[in-house]
């Protein structure tokens, strides 16, 4: 991360002292030195309060809140306040308002709540963004910029719907062109006109308002997607480059949400200084979810360190069950995202609202307003062993040895398909590839289409169903070289603009996986087949259950290593592994349990030498940083028992106790320990 | 109740001969005669009928329907006919029509659909009604004047908007006070121009079609809530003041819809003469759920006996599956509704509709057209008895020592409120504790905020999350002399504008309730705790169950009756007393099961002398009214079997057989019995 | 069916080369010809490509197509394509495009798209046509015109509003009969000026966006459910009469879709010179479903055979679940078709699209674009049996002396009745009493109100709520000519304007019944009363189940066969048998059982000596054609396993094997035979 001068882990989160009386400011600053807090973001919806009109700026209040944060040790992540535009602006430009999914122009209310292609939104979020930088841009306090805040949604508008013409024109060259990616003559769509071109709702191309995904144009709903991104991007960009102006030298950041469907973070990440993210699990959220979402945000630039820039102390206020978060579980998640990459523990948010839609989320400072709470002590013990930790780890990185390939366009046109089935979700088949090996404690990299896959031995792409422009060349090249390759049914079926790769799937893929998909079954919720090994012994089990699709396959050269055990196709490999070049590339017909990809995963990585960090229990999550030829080892123990993990007879240092240890030891509930060597 | 001259419980039901052709006016006359029915209501729709075009009024056929009423010795609850307007009115003033919570302008339709702040629908209905009134002041049947129907639902249109702004302006005097009551501070919602606020629906703070309590902004949504009721309560008191300059001495009301959410009928029943409602038990509705909301009606106005303005004969036709009211359940509640405060037992409707919605909807003539069906007989049967009971009944009291708080704002801020847990619902806490004396025929009076609690030695508010200004101290008051007050978790967090009460919950009631609560819990909807007594013996078992949300709460001088008995806050108080004055304040800091709640309640109405009316079986509910010194006590079997029950040793009268009982008597299936002594 | 020259049942289906590279037209050849396809459809969705613009037609490329499908021996199925509207016209004029069910005007997307009542729609529409005929009319590959694609949807536009007007204006003459017949004085609808009468959408008479048959005004929302059939009805009879112009006797159609609600085929069926159908069973569909869609679609036309316009050959893409068809399926289920009727075998579609929302739905050219795959194996199998079938089945027709009436008003009117019951579905209902004779293979015709009744010994009338005028005479007549007729609870009800039939039900049907029913108790889903026989032994148990609604029913004459079980009815008729002239009048006053309804349709067929085509255990379908003196009888083996059938001792010849079989035969999984005799 190039956050400038760091000397420890920023601690600290939102901090919004414009929703309260100045005569509290004080008392937060008490607060925040016994917290060891010295990192706050600012102004992050105070637009309204920065321009009461549209000539009239009032910086003065946050002159007065960012002196006071210098005073107390507290630098500033501070925001462009763009995320929620006043309502005065409402009232007088419609335009900044959004057109939704069912066509329904809204009026002002909620956040993040502005058309991406508004004029007036532009104009006025890039003149506030110049003004702030241009006012603070040698504050001392100012270590970050906070552009926006968690980008998101879709308008539907006619400024939307000509700005999508202007994207096709600069994407296809003519419509010609567009016609043909989004095969228009089918059903009659010809476009002799860009005007005629209408952008895809519930009033044109979508079909049903509680499943945005059913399309009756996969091509434009597709395009829609990406331009949608795109128009918000272009907000951040600009916003962006006006700051730079003033202050080239501070980084400058906005905060992403993981897993978010609507925007291709991979498009976004070269625009961004520093990755930074909101975590908030939901209350049954499996923490390998957690550990994903951290892993994909640390490849969002290629393993450059992140920041955690928002978790909830406490608890949340918009889930339907709004649990507490039990004792230490705080610390530990905070843990677990630096030993992921984060370089930062920071919350939403310092001080809990007395009103509105947050008042129920938790903070670092309750309602009661002082220090003697259960949750202020958690945050308190943590700030304190930030605080001696120092920069040991900052910067470090994570070295994996397995990469899984995730891409957004890939996850939006599989969600369009309409067929083969409604319960194919990209994000859990990967989710499973990622189990198998975050069970074991075997590290992995999440990376984009762009990403150089060089340094890896293992290369996963679950469900590929889009293979882009040479991306097929560089898996094959990466197979020859040695790499080992596997993907799974639905692959290779169309190319960027989903259109079927004809001839026979899995398409591009074909030569370099040595076999033919003839035809995809799908399977209803309750059915499963067999995944029958063929005597090659080398997984745990003879046998194993798959679901979801089936591809029937022929082997076109690939040694068939399992086969379906049920149904027409009994006997059909369910199993493949071609041998391409120096390498392998292994086929994964259908959507197998968690059992058999456990087994394969521990197979392949043995066959390429990957061992896990640390082998540990069910519920310990071991993830390694290293720096300058150290390792930071974390073991988290997220059960409710003390575990025994055996961490080898080296003796190594526990930089949280201080203490050294070796081989097996104690880890208590909701216990962690960083091994230093 | 003032109905004037009234010497027997008044018979009847809604009757539309405007929907008939005339010929049948004379048999209906005849079953009317047969089936002892003394009151018809009359003209609920026919504004249609009543006002062909801007300038005619056609009021010949009502006339004869009086007159020919009035020969029979029907007496008349007249309606306004308001609450569908026509149809030539919908379209030659659109702005009688309603805009909805998704935002869409809606066309002629339905009923109860017009815009409470159409200056169109506000004029013509205010003529109207002083039309009727002008032309049947002196007619001899007049008895009651019943404005529109049911009032109900919202608009969120242009007219309301600007209303709405007004009625701010009205309600805090300026935009600053605004801006502070809803917190706009938060998320940037500053307003400068009282142009700048829009209602609150799906276009602006709401988030969900499927749940329009989820907003974004509570303070906005709950000044909606208020705002509308007032509206639709303004268009009836336009009416009222209207009627009462022709007809001062008749009184007139409206039917409300027990506890229906949009209407704050606490600040209705002040601008009714008498409480009326509408009784539409669901095919699974608890006997206790109607008893509550009769109790509720009867609280209206302190204690003053209410109208059974309807209930079917038989069955309903928009359920999802209308069963028969089987034989004898309908008289049984009919006496259910008397022996709760009510003082006429009437129906919808006399003749079942030959068209439209409602021709499955029950009535007392059915489609068969005569008198010889099991409804009929029924009908005449309870008919026959109740001109038996003559007028020894009405106007008598119902005595309590209980009461229940309830309090509509409270209602809607809870169900806004964006956690802690979509589960709690405001409702089915105060039923829980209502169920806990009805069980064993306790009796309890549903108070509202401005009721006087002199009287009663038990106030109990379930879930007093919002703590109006001075209602505190008046429960400090109550306490101090000798009351017994009980509230429970999630109570005391906000003021009347849904802001918190800083400092620590629960805010204004934390010195009366002798506690701090530190966090709040929430429990997915499989979770429980335990609630374990601390060795005091009171209670008839040692351990209960509890679940929903949990406080955790520290003793700041209540006694800590009860323990939580798992998770990380076991030993942590979950029922606390706290010794205030001369009373006590309970403190339940969680939602428990069933049993819990009715051994509370026996021991703290033994506490205090408070006794069953009379003991008896489950199934058997007993009320009792008082008049002049003589008791009328109900004992209503809703069960399948005889049951017996001792009503001890004094010879008291049955009113329906005249027969003398005394000690254990049977009761058939269904049956009624009412002692005088 | 009126297809001129055949000499043997046509093969193949819709073929879309407008949507492929020229390039690739000649391998298409090749492959029907293997194929042995001979007839496609073509143009369905080429308007566009048709007609780039308002005054520019472009045919040269289908002039093309036909040239090629002509040389290779393939006829043509000619489409006007105007099933979906260009874009240029959309954006030119916005009266072709729809209101929803929600008002919400469209935009140019999807299919099927287009306001019925648009005057430019009509205009363009009926050009298209025109031109297309007169260009092709003599073209020698020219077999049959299909109109149009899929009719269906409804609009609610202001053109639609004023085409309902007059529509009704049309049927009613005056506005007193239309209040009077949507009995408008209930609710005050009163209309005096045909202007105020707006389309029944969710913002005028509709209660519920996810449940669109919850209306206010049952009267209003059944006249437009009518309007809109007729609208489209017209769309396609202006096309119709265009075509006729120039080919008169070249035969027309368009495909509908069984069981399709919003359109009365029955209304639609004297337009069509032959009824073709797509038949689409879902994953779960049981056959029997499809045999009753097929029987209806044969009914349409009072038996005369019909086309199988499209199904799958192996998946389709718009179920939630798109299984493949197992092997032998297609087949199966083709031959299920001509056994019940059909005199085509076609598909949608013959190659498979690269793009767009069909892509994943299956083809007889796979994506692979080969021969070499298993579903266009069976494909070409079942074209070269269709060509050894030649001509034998052509045109021969179904006997059966069952007939089931089926009436979409009474479907509709059902659905749109507020009470007693959500469960009650029509087709359910049909549905059940289909499948008691279908499961013993008696044949059975689906019949609509104009249907001729003097074939049949029995006829079924489920649930016929609505008797239009001289129906209840016509069956009077048919019972006392020896008939036997069956109806069910809630029956005659209302007449044709959903008006109930004063005086008691089953109104029109009492005398034919014998029977007043008092009342209609409504059960919850899991609730049950018995059928208890009276003594009467002649169906295999003393006791059934019934559930749904049950009627309380007196006897004016009829036989009580069995009595209710349980509840406060016990005791009272459930099943009764009226002797009227020279025939029987049967009444089953709840939903029973399937295993009383088959022991009651095995008890009926025999006392009128109706006897299955072939007894066959279960799973085993038989049906049978006739035609001049010889039958045709298929039996067709639904299961996975071997079935034995006896056939009888007469030896008949298997056309598909050309072997003589007798006695008991074996016959595979998924296996066909066609015995002639």
């Amino acid at each position: 991360m190039s956050l400038s001068k760091l000397d420890k882990i920023p601690y600290g989160g939102d901090y919004n002292p414009d929703q309260w009386p100045e005569e509290i400011w004080d008392e937060d600053m008490r607060l925040f030195r016994i917290a060891g807090i010295d990192m706050a973001t600012v102004g992050v919806f105070s637009w309204a309060k920065l321009q009461p009109s549209e000539l009239v700026y009032n910086f003065e209040w946050l002159d007065e809140v960012l002196n006071k944060l210098q005073e107390n040790g507290v630098r500033v992540c501070l925001a462009t306040g763009t995320a929620a535009h006043p309502a005065w602006m409402a009232k007088r430009y419609p335009d900044v308002l959004r057109v939704d999914f069912e066509g329904r122009k809204h009026r002002f209310g909620q956040r993040h709540n502005f058309c991406p292609n508004s004029p007036t939104y532009r104009e006025y979020s890039r003149q506030l963004a110049g003004k702030i930088a241009q006012r603070y841009k040698d504050h001392p306090a100012l270590a970050l910029w906070h552009v926006n805040n968690e980008y998101g949604g879709i308008c539907y508008c006619d400024n939307c719907a000509q700005a999508f013409r202007n994207w096709l024109k600069h994407r296809y060259g003519s419509l010609e062109n567009v016609n043909s990616a989004w095969d228009t003559a089918f059903w009659g769509h010809l476009f002799y006109d860009w005007n005629e071109i209408v952008p895809p709702n519930l009033l044109s191309e979508h079909l049903d308002p509680h499943d945005p995904t059913r399309t009756a144009f996969q091509g434009i709903s597709l395009d829609y997607a990406r331009f949608n991104s795109d128009s918000l991007l272009d907000c951040y960009r600009s916003e962006y480059e006006e700051i730079k102006k003033h202050t080239p030298h501070i980084p400058v950041t906005t905060n992403l949400m993981g897993t978010y469907k609507p925007l291709d973070y991979f498009r976004w990440a070269p625009y961004l200084d520093v990755i930074s993210w909101d975590n908030y699990p939901s209350y049954d959220t499996p923490v390998s979810q957690t550990a994903l979402r951290h892993d994909l945000m640390r490849g969002l630039k290629q393993g450059q360190s992140f920041m955690l820039m928002e978790q909830t102390p406490s608890q949340q206020n918009w889930q339907p069950y709004n649990s507490l978060k039990r004792p230490g579980v705080m610390r530990l998640w905070s843990y677990q995202a630096i030993s992921r990459g984060a370089d930062s523990v920071l919350f939403f948010q310092l001080r809990r609202s007395a009103g509105a839609c947050e008042k129920f989320h938790g903070a670092v400072i309750e309602h009661a307003g002082h220090e003697h709470t259960r949750v202020f002590r958690e945050c308190a013990q943590l700030g304190a062993e930030l605080q001696e930790l120092g920069d040991v780890i900052l910067d470090s990185r994570v070295d994996a040895k397995v990469a899984i390939v995730f891409d957004w366009d890939n996850w939006w046109a599989i969600e369009y398909s309409s067929g083969p089935s409604v319960d194919l979700k990209y994000l859990d088949e990967v989710q499973k590839y990622y189990d198998a090996f975050y069970s074991q404690n075997i590290q992995v990299d999440m990376v984009g289409l762009d990403s150089n896959l060089d340094g890896y031995d293992i290369v996963i792409a679950p469900v590929l169903y889009m293979v882009k422009p040479g991306y097929a060349k560089r898996l094959e090249s990466f197979v020859e070289n040695g790499g080992l390759f596997l993907t799974t049914f639905f692959s290779g079926i169309v190319n960027e603009m989903d259109l079927v790769t004809l001839g026979g799937y899995p398409g591009e893929l074909r030569k370099l996986l040595g076999i033919w998909v003839e035809e995809i079954d799908a399977l209803l919720p309750d059915m499963k087949n067999r995944i029958v090994m063929k005597g090659n012994q080398f997984l745990s089990r003879n046998e194993y259950s798959c679901s979801l699709l089936c591809d029937l396959i022929h082997s076109e050269g690939a040694e068939v290593v399992a086969e379906y055990g049920d149904d027409f196709y009994e006997g059909m490999p369910v199993l493949t592994r071609n041998h391409f070049g120096n390498g392998e590339a292994w086929y994964v017909a259908s959507s197998p349990s968690q059992e058999f990809l456990q087994d394969l995963a521990t197979y392949l990585s043995r066959s390429k030498g990957i061992q896990p960090v640390i082998s540990a229990p069910n519920g310990v999550e071991v993830s390694q940083r290293n720096k300058d030829g150290v390792s930071y080892t974390f073991v988290l123990n997220h059960t409710d028992q003390s575990q025994s993990v055996d961490i080898g007879s080296k003796v190594r240092l526990e930089l949280l106790t201080g203490s050294s240890v070796a081989n097996v030891v104690e880890i208590g509930p909701k216990g962690v320990m960083i091994l230093q060597h």
